[in-house]
């Protein structure tokens, strides 16, 4: 996975960093929203982000150069405080050495608001609101974008493989496509404003390395055309505000059949989902976590509502977050 | 292949016909245009209709129930005069049944202005120009996209799969997404307007079933990932008249590597129409055509001008046509 910069191809031209080269305050605090990646038909190529759940990270300056990790909160232990092993301090350590300032001595605290290993992207927004923070400090006023390599750095640390379809709508916001990984080819795409999300976290485990290594290699070339016929009209039903087309063409033959088993009564969820005005159902990521899509908000809360009552008399406790799309991406809170 | 016409999903909707049921003048004369399939990543989901070259239909009201076939010119004998054998006269029946008018008799004259078996679509532009000729005749005032599931018995006889993405393009126009066969459902894609389509037909013979039997059942997901990112950004790029972007997404690694082994010296071709200002460059349909899209008129009539050099080289005779995408579709021209 290349991470220069030149590389990448997008809407948004590149541009050099130019910042003052001095810091622009004592810290900061920034929140990076959970993203849904694939999309259902767009496996390792779409992912949009939602207004929640998200992660904080606060960001203090230090008289001693280094990344030192102070606290984390909401992992239950499970993240490493060596800021050589977390994917924050790493991704923001290759932002300081690509700028030349490896000089800048921070502190971070990473309070974590959504569940880990959950297929929301949970290490994406991570990462996104440390690289957010330091862009923030550093008076780095550059499209967002330009931070995507130090981002996937963080990926290829924490899933084994740098992909982008988190990390890119976790810091741009709004619905991304990743035409290309090489050359890095990032297109931000639109989407109806009224299309809301339903997510629903079952509280099992699928760790995401094994989630992947249960896609089948090969493939039938017949199945192939099926999926690119429905990623060709979701990203037409995206241009188009065309919810029915949207709707229809989300349908994954190649992956969900796979990764359905993982998840308690994928089926049954999605029986739910749909008969209560879904416009689609699928898998968040590599799961466990599952959204649809709807054309209003209470829709979206009443789906959520039944899919966690189902989970219930299946003794298995879930988070529930209802959202539109966020367009914004990562945010200074404080 | 399903032809029920309640089962296309189209952004134009279906309409039963309610027409006269009589005929509206004794005959008519219709063209209809060649189009390019595939579309280099959109392997038979793409396909675009261009202003040049087409065939010609033209189709006499009789006294007598049945359709006959009394001359076809261009073909240098090839096609069947048989109306049992002829795609042309098979789909026009197939409409006429449909709505009940097995009664009519028609007289057809089918005026080949294009070569047969090049990857333009030959058979689909014939099919066309006869059921947008009987339409016409018919006063059937519906949207063309009703006369699809006809057009596709006809693609059927001739090539042995009922694939759309050469009829929709002739029939409808412009750029056509087949997001689904089953059910039919069929978009209609912008394109920018300054697009321009340089088309070269090396005179060598590589008949579509061949073509499609050399392709390979089972693929890579990897590779299959890169083509639906591709393709994502082809529709993309057609939606955001973003030319770059176009040529960018214009790859094609799973049909290209094995059909452009049928196609005399394909990437010496390339490289040809890329050095001189192609956006991108790629078989049409199964081939041998081949096309490069360009951003004006000249840069067009200068990369067919030195492809067809570059064959003469090798021996090999060649048709070149340069047009616009063509929007209209089939017309009526006497």
């Amino acid at each position: 996975m290349s991470n220069d910069l030149q590389e990448i191809n997008t809407n948004s031209a590149f541009t050099p960093f130019r910042g003052m080269g001095g810091l622009t305050a004592d810290s900061v605090h920034v929140f990076a929203p959970a993203t849904v990646a694939n999309v259902v038909c767009g496996f390792d190529v779409l992912g949009f982000a939602v207004n929640e759940p998200g992660d904080e990270v606060v960001m203090r300056v230090k008289d001693t150069p280094g990344i030192t990790i102070s606290k984390i909160t909401g992992d239950d232990g499970r993240l490493p405080l060596d800021p050589a092993k977390n994917t924050v301090s790493v991704s923001v350590q290759h932002y300081l050495n690509s700028i030349g300032r490896a000089d800048i001595g921070l502190d971070i605290e990473l309070h974590k608001k959504m569940p880990i290993g959950s297929g929301l992207g949970s290490s994406s927004a991570s990462t996104v609101a440390g690289l957010y923070a330091i862009k923030t400090l550093m008076g780095d006023d550059r499209d967002p974008i330009n931070l995507l390599p130090f981002a996937m750095k963080g990926e290829e640390m924490a899933c084994g493989h740098g992909h982008a379809d988190n990390v890119a709508p976790a810091l741009l916001g709004g619905f991304v496509l990743i035409r290309s990984y090489e050359p890095l080819d990032v297109v931000r795409l639109p989407h109806p404003k009224d299309l809301w999300c339903a997510v629903v976290f079952p509280d099992v485990d699928v760790p995401t390395r094994e989630a992947r290594q249960i896609i089948r290699n090969k493939i039938n070339m017949k199945d192939a055309v099926t999926q690119w016929g429905n990623i060709a009209g979701l990203v037409s039903g995206l241009f188009m505000q065309d919810i029915d087309l949207i709707g229809r063409s989300m349908k994954d033959v190649l992956v969900e059949p796979v990764r359905s088993m993982l998840i308690p009564d994928f089926y049954k969820m999605r029986e739910i989902a749909m008969s209560n005005g879904a416009v689609s159902f699928g898998i968040s990521g590599s799961g466990p976590s599952v959204f649809a899509f709807t054309r209003d908000e209470q829709t979206a809360k009443d789906i959520t509502q039944k899919l966690q009552q189902h989970l219930t008399g299946l003794k298995i406790g879930s988070n529930t977050y209802v959202s539109t799309i966020n367009d914004a991406g990562p945010r200074v809170i404080g």
